[in-house]
């Protein structure tokens, strides 16, 4: 089980090959919010996202003779990506097992990170399971799962370390702190890290409406799953239900689940490109647009929001902008009146 | 004149108000230049560029009497932005001289971050200057000019402070340092800071085709115009010609010129959100281009470039990601091939 022991020990093994990604802000922001916002940008992580943080926890734990016969993990995403170059930077070989219709940039990135891609046929029926047992057990590879491994979670906390390190910097001892959930790992994480480190701060994961089995999860006390398996661009953070690991903790820590439609991830997404500078991709900008568009159900005058990811399709962020980009129409009202001259 | 002391003093007034921003990097931008790349990314600074560094240091050096009267400032751009949020933080009000045909983006901005815009007809030959002087002697206020004031070089110049240090932590004490360069204020302050700190740094300037007046400048040994007053989308950085006060310490201090085209420009555009996830404007991206796409003129096997801002018109991003957003078109050519099962 994760401990703050156990994320202290990632946090010092993480410690010069991890960002310290910055906590940023907007006045701008704030008074479309009505409070104040910080935004963990962890789309600026090495590989443009959180996931690299777990995958150099769990590379770096292994025991170095086990390590050396390299790692495998299944993913299309973010934690390829991460797996890919914490296994490339400890100078072992990654395996990543992908289907085969994943997006062409994916596959190109984890490769480009140094990793083997071995692609499977989903419309085939193939097992991707049985695939990776076969290569770890060929060659020995160590499966690192995405969420429900407590060293990958002992690694996300030392997100939740900064934020409450950098929280306290900017004055604020007492918010909410928004996380975009799909597995949980990033959430647990982040709350043990809290609850050790700065008890006024609360986790509180966000997730895209229709893939909210995390909020129904914590409001009905069990673990219940989605009704569909995909239909949200909020790719990253679509699971079928809560992590076995890390629903507990989740239960045990966090407050309400909030939850944001398509559209207003895109927004948020828009806003954060004209008022931070910053890239999300749809499932790493929810918890920012529960801060700006559920003001209603945040209590307090700040709010935290992790912008857990960036590796967004160009095309849809074009489409963010396309819809939502129009600077100024967020202006705050209080702007002093103009004096035209001449 | 700015010196080291001026740029040291700037730097304790502007601590816990100006955000030490990161140096980014990327594998992917590493492989795709030969060498490393390391990103001062400027962008995430407070109103969107490092104007506000400048901005703020002016501001906290006048005379608290004096200051109180408030401050003016011509600019359209980011320095607007600058002055007006370093006023309000301040408490003092700022006047900002603005065309009236200034993109509406800009003017909503600048009033967001607190500024009373007086807008003048560009057209209509009204003289900006004289608009400024009624009022700056009506209400005593203080010109805040954008790189000609020793001030403004000194605030400009705790960036490369930063930089001295963050290079050091990344191990790379040789390197050239890449500037986007309009009125000089940014490069010069850098120069120096690096002069001091960080001999084996050295700061050039990067600039778009057809404004490249430093650049010439530096090569004919006096100051140079250039021929038009606008053409390139590079708006934050054109400039008539060097600054009277930049340029010796240009002359003294800098590297030659490095020149791109604007689809250089928004081609870095494209990369910094694919692989930095930091949104640039063009006049931000001059630098991280010649980091990129000018190799045989840049020795050694780093180089920094700094990605002074990012406030583009969404528009121009969607355009550049439209054009240059293939995402794995630069992927290294070391990856391993892959091996399809099943």
């Amino acid at each position: 089980m994760t401990s703050i022991a156990l994320i202290e020990a990632a946090a010092a093994r993480l410690a010069g090959h991890v960002r310290r990604t910055p906590l940023l802000s907007s006045p701008l922001l704030d008074a479309l919010a009505g409070r104040r916002v910080l935004v963990k940008a962890e789309c600026l992580q090495h590989t443009g996202s959180f996931k690299f943080r777990g995958a150099w926890s769990a590379v770096s734990a292994l025991d170095p003779a086990l390590r050396a016969k390299g790692v495998i993990a299944f993913s299309s995403g973010n934690h390829a990506q991460g797996v890919a170059l914490a296994a490339r930077r400890h100078g072992v070989p990654a395996v990543i097992v992908m289907p085969a219709d994943a997006p062409a940039p994916k596959i190109a990135n984890t490769r480009a990170h140094g990793a083997e891609v071995v692609l499977y046929d989903r419309a085939g029926g193939e097992e991707r399971e049985a695939i990776g047992a076969r290569l770890a057990a060929e060659r020995g590879l160590t499966l690192i799962r995405p969420y429900d491994e407590p060293q990958v979670i002992a690694g996300q906390g030392s997100c939740g370390l900064e934020i409450a390190a950098q929280a306290a910097e900017a004055g604020v001892t007492a918010a909410d702190v928004l996380v975009c959930c799909g597995g949980g790992g990033l959430t647990a994480g982040i709350a043990l890290a809290l609850e050790a480190r700065a008890p006024g701060l609360r986790a509180r994961p966000a997730e895209p409406a229709g893939f909210d089995d995390t909020a129904r999860s914590l409001a009905a006390g069990r673990p219940v799953r989605n009704a569909a398996a995909s239909g949200s661009i909020c790719d990253a953070i679509l699971t079928p239900e809560p992590g076995r690991i890390t629903f507990p903790v989740l239960q045990r820590l966090c407050g309400p689940g909030l939850v944001v439609t398509d559209d207003e991830a895109l927004r948020a997404m828009a806003l954060a490109v004209l008022h931070l500078k910053i890239v999300l991709e749809p499932g790493g900008a929810v918890a920012l647009a529960a801060a700006l568009f559920r003001p209603g159900a945040i209590a307090g005058d700040a709010v935290i929001a992790v912008a857990s990811g960036g590796n967004v399709e160009p095309a849809i962020l074009a489409e963010a902008l396309g819809r939502h980009g129009r600077a100024g129409s967020e202006a705050p009202s209080e702007a002093p009146s103009e004096a035209p001259v001449g």
